[in-house]
Order: C-alpha cells, then structure tokens, then sequence
C-alpha cells in the first residue's frame, strides 16, 4: 500500500502538505526567512511518533477494557550539532492519570505498541536512540 | 538542542500535538475507530520530509537568485504488508514551475538539500530506499 502526500510551497519559508485530505501548513522562524505560520517540519516527526504510539495504545486499551481520564505523550528529541542536524536520541514519556489505574495493562499496551505495531518508532529507533518510560498519576480509592 | 513536542489524547484516536505552539490534530480512519478530524500519523513523516527539503530549497533557490512561480513536492511511500508497518520506499518527486527556469542551479539546490542540509531525509534515507527525480514545467521564450 502506498502513502502519498502532495506539498505546496506558499512563499518565503511556507508549505502547505496535504495528508489524507487534511492541510498542514508549515513554516520556519523568522530568523531563517520564515514567518511562524505553522510547525516547523523536523518537530513534525515527534508528533508523528507520538500519534503513532499513541493510537496503539488508545485502541489497545480500548480492546483491554482498560480506562484512564487522561494520556499525554512527551517526546523530546536531541538534535546533532553538524549538518545534516537529525536527531540523535529520542525519549518519550507516557503519562497516564486515573483513578485506580491498571498499571500492568497500561504497560503492556505501551509494550506492545513499541515491540510491534508502531511502524513509526520502528523507523526512527533505527536512527536515533530512542527510549521511554511512564509516569503515573492516580487516585487511589483507599478502604 | 533539543525539540520537546506535546501530545494529547482527546478521546477515541484522536491527538492533539503541539509543536512550536500550534497544533496539529491527528485522527485515524472510520474503519479503525477513529473519526477522520485530523491526518494519520504515519503519512506526517512524508509531510516533515517534503517541508524540510521543501525549506532548503526555498532558501537555497533565494540565495542564488532563481525564480520559479510553483513549486510542489510529491512524496510516495510504499508500506511494507508485516507489522511494524512502515515505509519500505520513499520517493519524492519535486514539481518546478516558471519561466526559462535555471535548471542547474534547481538541481544543484535540490542535490545540496538531499546530500548535505536535509535532516529528515538523512533519516528516513537510512531506512527506506529514498529516491527523488526532478520535473520542469516551463515557458520558454523563444526569439
């Protein structure tokens, strides 16, 4: 199966990407000729590997009858000094909050995602080191 | 340097991710439970790759003085059918348009991006086979 994504220069530092019917547009920072109108491209990849995981591990719950009132992904990327910059490593935290969370679950579901499904942390854990962890907040209902 | 993206889970597959403060929804399609109110994550990478290599060009292009009334990126990617899915192949296809276009200097802007500037082609190039061609439409002016 095959992807395609069309992208549009709009001027000075601009694009529009179209993806799945949606439009992204993205821009530089005005100090390299761009004018802020939307993401940069680079940081896009991190939102990518975010959402891939991210939805894994939605549906994986989902299928585990597993619930939490919120769940947020942190991802920061550590960018080479010389060109061509890419990222060296890549850390991720999942942060799950709830009420008497089932904490097994919920790693096995992030487990998963990382040794199996996610097609984006695949490519990019080839190229940069990347690594995760979980933090929890919960309520514990105490007797 | 570091990039620190933000990611948020909004209910069924839905994400909101923040990068350089704005923010781009992510959703998947009706027929793995999502409600299609945002691109797919996986295709985003084809977005950050065209945008990256898109911006060295458009500055490229601007520091040596060439003109082109369009520019767009075509960016296939060809999934592989086994789990982790991702991008087996990538190819890009850059659309120049103008008058009496520069080709040389077109190309040689395209060449540096690919071969020195583009970070992100740097890192998806080491994982799927990244090839690239190059297409004129233009109006020549004929004595």
């Amino acid at each position: 199966m095959d992807h395609k994504v069309e992208t549009k220069w709009t001027g000075q530092m601009s694009f529009d990407s179209v993806v799945d019917g949606h439009t992204i547009t993205m821009d530089a920072n005005p100090q390299v000729g761009g004018t802020n109108k939307g993401p940069t491209p680079k940081p896009m990849l991190l939102s990518s590997l975010s959402g891939c995981t991210g939805m894994d591990i939605a549906s994986l719950l989902k299928k585990m009858r597993v619930e939490v009132d919120d769940f947020t992904i942190e991802a920061t990327g550590k960018l080479t000094e010389e060109h061509p910059k890419h990222y060296e490593k890549i850390h991720l935290v999942y942060h799950f909050s709830g009420k008497e969370l089932d904490t097994e679950k919920i790693e096995k579901a992030v487990r998963l995602s990382q040794e199996r499904y996610c097609g984006v942390s695949h490519m990019l854990g080839q190229v940069a080191k990347l690594t995760y962890e979980i933090a929890y907040q919960q309520e514990l209902i105490l007797d």
